[in-house]
């Protein structure tokens, strides 16, 4: 077994919001069946909620990296302290706050900004050639930032979202939600999960998938 | 496979002040490992949250109802809504939640009040012969109910709260963090998680074989 130290940057909590949470825990236990060692990390982004009953916004301000410790039992660390030199691979659990957090994406599509925390730490793993690992709509982050490599990633098989990233200089494959998309060269690995209406065992299947690469990869 | 009903009690999101995430997810992909169909619920409790970081109590209330949703994305029903006769088990993952806002059980222990909605279920679950899941610190409301007749569960080891078990007339029986302990002829089945300091695959591990006895049960 691995004893590989792999950084998970969340989002928030709720995947209105935040990191997608079946996406987040799937990773975690992926990640310790595979025996590596994952430590969490999250930005301080303050954001609106979301209800995600009635899915209407709230008014009282979350911050991101404070929800992001529900999911990490309180073991999440500032995304500013996060050193590629430090770990052997990063991944990113996807929810809109990977789209809304993370970067805002979800509003001006491949015209985003994203979040300099992301873009450092995305440009310092590929640097240092450590795998990047990347959950449902999360994949627009490596293809905003590293999209200009010629990057592949997917999404699923959503068309306009895959068209959106092509815009950014990656190129994007479908994939079905068990499943996920390896590019060898620039080591980065893709998996669609909650991009799909999925199953949790579905989602738990395609990151199991992700993060075996990912490990074997690191 | 099965296509059993099967019913998720939620109470939050977040182990200080809701449900436990890993031990609700791992329920939820657990019961899709085993082709069973589950459905949440959870009750309206207005709570203080807990910051997960700080571990400090936000002056600004949320409800357990609201905050479930995020587990559920959204699919989420009215505790009062849930009915033995429209499914096949029940199962309450923990957190403090199932302590603080399904019961008093973290202030009271063995005197603690249960919500009325939790009494009522676990009691037409258990008329039915229908099997009941407890996870973590839950088990605590199955012997708060339940206890004077004899039922046996499990917490893990901790002296403490397996004392205060027994004074409900429930037996404790100790239990490792990756199995569970089945009480055939009451048709309850109980495991530990978190009351360990245990790993997210640990918790999956343990959680998985309650569910694979309960959907068999079922």
């Amino acid at each position: 077994m691995s004893s590989k130290k792999i950084a998970v940057v969340l989002s928030g909590c709720g995947h209105l919001d935040g990191a997608e949470i079946t996406e987040s825990v799937s990773t975690l236990i992926a990640l310790h069946q595979q025996g590596a060692v994952p430590s969490c990390f999250a930005p301080t982004v303050s954001f609106e909620p979301v209800n995600h009953f009635s899915q209407k916004s709230e008014s009282e301000k979350r911050d991101a990296f404070t929800e992001a410790a529900r999911i990490a039992r309180g073991a999440v660390q500032d995304l500013s302290e996060l050193k590629a030199a430090d770990f052997d691979a990063i991944v990113f659990p996807g929810g809109f706050g990977a789209a809304k957090n993370l970067s805002d994406w979800a509003s001006k599509g491949s015209n985003a900004t994203v979040h300099p925390e992301v873009i450092r730490v995305l440009k310092e793993f590929r640097s240092a050639e450590k795998p990047i690992g990347a959950i449902c709509i999360a994949p627009t982050l490596v293809a905003k930032v590293l999209g200009h490599k010629g990057v592949t990633v997917t999404i699923g098989n959503d068309k306009e979202t895959a068209a959106e990233i092509e815009k950014t200089g990656a190129h994007h494959e479908n994939c079905p939600v068990d499943d996920y998309v390896t590019d060898r060269e620039a080591k980065i690995i893709t998996t669609p999960a909650y991009m799909y209406d999925a199953k949790p065992d579905q989602v738990f299947k395609g990151i199991s998938g992700l993060v075996k690469e990912l490990v074997e990869m690191a």
